[in-house]
C-alpha cells in the first residue's frame, strides 16, 4: 500500500473516536466535532522550523486526522507570533550523517505528500512570515488566506542560501503562480510581502489579523459544504499527475538531496547562513 | 480514420453546396455565405440540456459546416432566454441502462471532440447562464463572448451534484483559466457571475446583451481576417495533447462513466437534483 | 557532448582571458568586467532582421560570452532606432535550395537553444518593436523589460504571413503568457503595442526610453546579487522539458520547416509579403 493517498475512512455506522484536543511537542490540535474542522497550530519556538521531530509529529497528527471520520477539514496556523514557519530547519542539514539527511529528506517528502493528497480540506491561515518550506506547506494546501501586513513575506527563497528547490516544490509552485512567475522566482529566490503574494496568486485571499481564524472557518464552511466524495476525487484528479512523480522519483531524490546537501561547498554556505541568524538574534 | 480531426474540405472548384438555413429539432443553422459565418442557435426549451437527441443533432450539424467549403466559422448561442445552455440532460443519466449510458456518453465525448478541433473559428456568444456542460461548450471554443449581467452565471459546477467532471473537460478548463483556479474552481463547483468569470479568463469579454451579436460577428471578422491554413494548424498544435489524450483512453471513460453514474449514491443525488429542479419551477 | 547546455566554464584560478568589446558586422559586444555584464547590440539595418549571418554571429558572440567566467549576465538590445529585430530574415526563406533551408532552421534552432538555456542571466532590453522571431529572442530572456511607448509592439504574428510558428517557440511563449493567451495570440498572429504586452505578462516591466539601459543594469544587479550556481540549476530545471523537446526532434523539425517552406502556396504569399514591406517603404 502507498505511504500516501487516499485515506480509507471509517464506514459510517461505527460510533465516533473519542477526538478532543492532542498535543504534543511541536504541533497542537485541536478538532471542533461538530464542524469537522480540526486547526493545527505550529507551536515550535522560536520560528517553527521544520525540524526532523516537528516534522514526524506533523505526520502523525495529520495521519490521525486524515483516519478520524469525524474530521473533514483542517486549518493550518501558527501558535508562533510574527511567523508562520521558517522553512527546513537548517541545523538537519548541516554536519549531520547521510543517514541522517535521507531520513530527513524522506520525512520532508512525507509532509509534503501527505499535504498534498490530503482527503480533508487542507486550508493555510498564514499569520506570520513563511520562507521556503513554510511556503511549500501553505502552496500544498487547498487554499491560503494570509494576513495583509506587508511585514510578513512568504516565498521559495531557497535560491538566496545557493540551495535548489527540488522539482516538487517547484511542481506545486508552478500548480499555483504559473511557469513565468514561478520561474523568475524561483531563481531570485524571491521572497514576496503579502500584498504582492496576493497580487501573484501565491495567496488567495488577505485578511486583518484580527480576523483570520474567523476568515479561515468561512472559508472551510464553504468547501465542507461540497459533497466530500466529488471534491476528494476531483483534487487527486488535479494533484495526481505531480504527486506520482515524487512517488516515482522518491528514492533518487532522496540521493540527489544527500549528494547535493554533503558538498563541501554547501555546508559552508549554510553555515554562514547561521552564523548570520545568530548574530541577527 | 479518427473520428475527429481536420475535416476535408472540398476542393476548390466544385459548385458552392446550397446552404440555406437549415433546422431541426434542438439547434437552428443559419450560414451566412458571404461572410462564411454559420450561427448555430441552441432551441431545446425549457434549458437546452445536452440530451442525446441535442448532441446527436448538433454533431451532425456541425459536421455539415465543417464540411462545407462556403463555411469559415461558427458562432454558438442560444435561443432560449437567459440560459445558454444547462449542460448535460440529467434524465439520460437517472435510472438508465449501461448500454444508454454508454451511449450517451459517447455522444458528450463527440460534441467536445468536434468543438475542440473544429477546423472552424468557434465564438460562444453566451447569452445566459452557462453550468457545467454548457461551459464546457464555451470552454471549447476559441473565444467566448458574454452578456455583462451578473444574473448569468458560468462554470464547471458539477461537485455541487456529487459529480466529478472528467478529465478532459479539466483539461480544457486549465487550458483556459490555468490550474490554480481550475482546481478551485472544480472542487467548489464554482458557478461564476459574468463579471468574475471575465476576471478569472473563463470569459474573454462582457458585452451588454443587444450588442452581443455584433461584438461576435466582429470578433469572428477579425479571425477570420487571417489565412485559415496557418491558424487551423496552429489551433491543432495548441490543442492535440488534450485532444489525443480522449482518444487515447475513449472507450475507459465511457467505462468510468458508466460504473460512476451507476452507483446507487450518485443515482440518489441525480433523483434528489431532479425533485429540487422541478420544486424550483 | 550536446551542442546546447550548460556551458563549463574555466576552473577559477586560471587568468581572465583579455576581454574587451568586441564586434563584427551584426551584432556589437560590450562587457564590463567590473560588473560582468555583457551588452550585446544588434546592429543589422534596416530592421536587424535575424539573416543566416547575423544568427551565425550572434551564436559564436553568445558562446565566447558563455564560456568567460569573467561574465555572468548579457543584456540584449538593439543599436538600430525603433527596432529591436524583426525577426527571421524572409530572403533566407525564399527561392532557396532545401540545403539553403535546412542550414538556415538548424541555425534558428541553435539561437533559442543557446539563449534559452544560458547559464547567464539573460535579460532583453526591448527598444522597438519585436515581431515573431524578435519575440523569440525576448520570450527566452529571463526578463523582459520594453520601453513603454504604444508605437513599439511585440508578438508572434507568424500566423499574419500564413506562416505557423513552430512548437518550440509555442512552448516558450506558453511558458511565458499561458496556454489561453498563447492560444488565442497564435492564431491571430497578435502583435501588442508595449503596454498591452506588459498587460498580458508578455513583458515583465515597461520603462521610458531614456531609463532603459540603466534599468536592464539595475535588473541585472538584482539577479547576479543570487549565487550562480544554485540560480543556474534551477533555470535548467524549469526549462529542460522545453528544451528537451526540441534536442529529441531537431532534425524533424528541419524536415518540417523544408517542406513546409518548399510550398508554392507558402512561397507565393512570402514573396508577397516581401513586395508590401518594399511598397511600405
Amino acid at each position: 500500500p502507498p505511504a500516501w493517498g487516499r485515506a480509507t475512512r471509517q464506514p459510517p455506522g461505527l460510533p465516533l473516536a473519542p477526538c478532543r484536543a492532542f498535543s504534543n511537542n511541536k504541533v497542537l490540535v485541536e478538532l471542533d466535532e461538530s464542524s469537522g474542522v480540526a486547526t493545527m497550530k505550529f507551536k515550535s519556538p522560536p520560528v517553527n522550523s521544520l525540524s526532523l521531530d516537528f516534522l514526524t509529529e506533523f505526520c502523525i497528527s495529520l495521519e490521525k486526522l486524515e483516519n478520524n471520520r469525524a474530521c473533514r477539514g483542517v486549518i493550518f496556523t501558527s501558535a508562533v507570533p510574527k511567523i508562520f514557519s521558517s522553512g527546513l530547519d537548517i541545523t538537519e542539514m548541516c554536519g549531520k550523517s547521510p543517514e541522517h539527511y535521507a531520513e530527513f529528506w524522506r520525512a520532508v517528502q512525507e509532509m509534503w505528500l501527505r499535504v498534498y493528497s490530503s482527503n480533508m480540506v487542507t486550508v493555510a491561515a498564514v499569520n506570520g512570515s513563511s520562507p521556503a518550506g513554510g511556503c511549500l506547506v501553505a502552496l500544498s494546501c487547498d487554499y491560503r488566506i494570509m494576513v495583509e501586513s506587508p511585514k510578513f513575506s512568504i516565498g521559495l527563497n531557497e535560491a538566496q542560501l545557493g540551495i535548489v528547490a527540488p522539482f516538487w516544490f517547484k511542481d506545486t509552485f508552478v500548480n499555483v503562480v504559473g511557469h513565468r512567475v514561478a520561474e523568475r522566482s524561483l531563481q531570485l529566490g524571491s521572497l514576496y510581502p503579502a500584498p504582492e503574494a496576493h497580487k501573484l496568486g501565491l495567496v488567495d485571499e488577505l485578511v486583518p489579523e484580527e480576523k483570520l481564524q474567523e476568515k479561515a472557518a468561512a472559508v472551510m464552511a464553504q468547501w465542507l459544504a461540497l459533497p466530500d466524495h466529488a471534491r476528494q476525487l476531483t483534487k487527486s484528479m488535479m494533484r495526481k499527475a505531480v504527486l506520482d512523480r515524487l512517488v516515482a522519483h522518491r528514492e533518487e531524490d532522496i540521493q540527489n538531496f544527500i549528494s547535493f546537501i554533503s558538498k563541501e561547498s554547501i555546508q559552508k554556505s549554510l553555515r554562514m547562513y547561521m552564523e548570520m541568524l545568530k548574530k541577527k538574534k
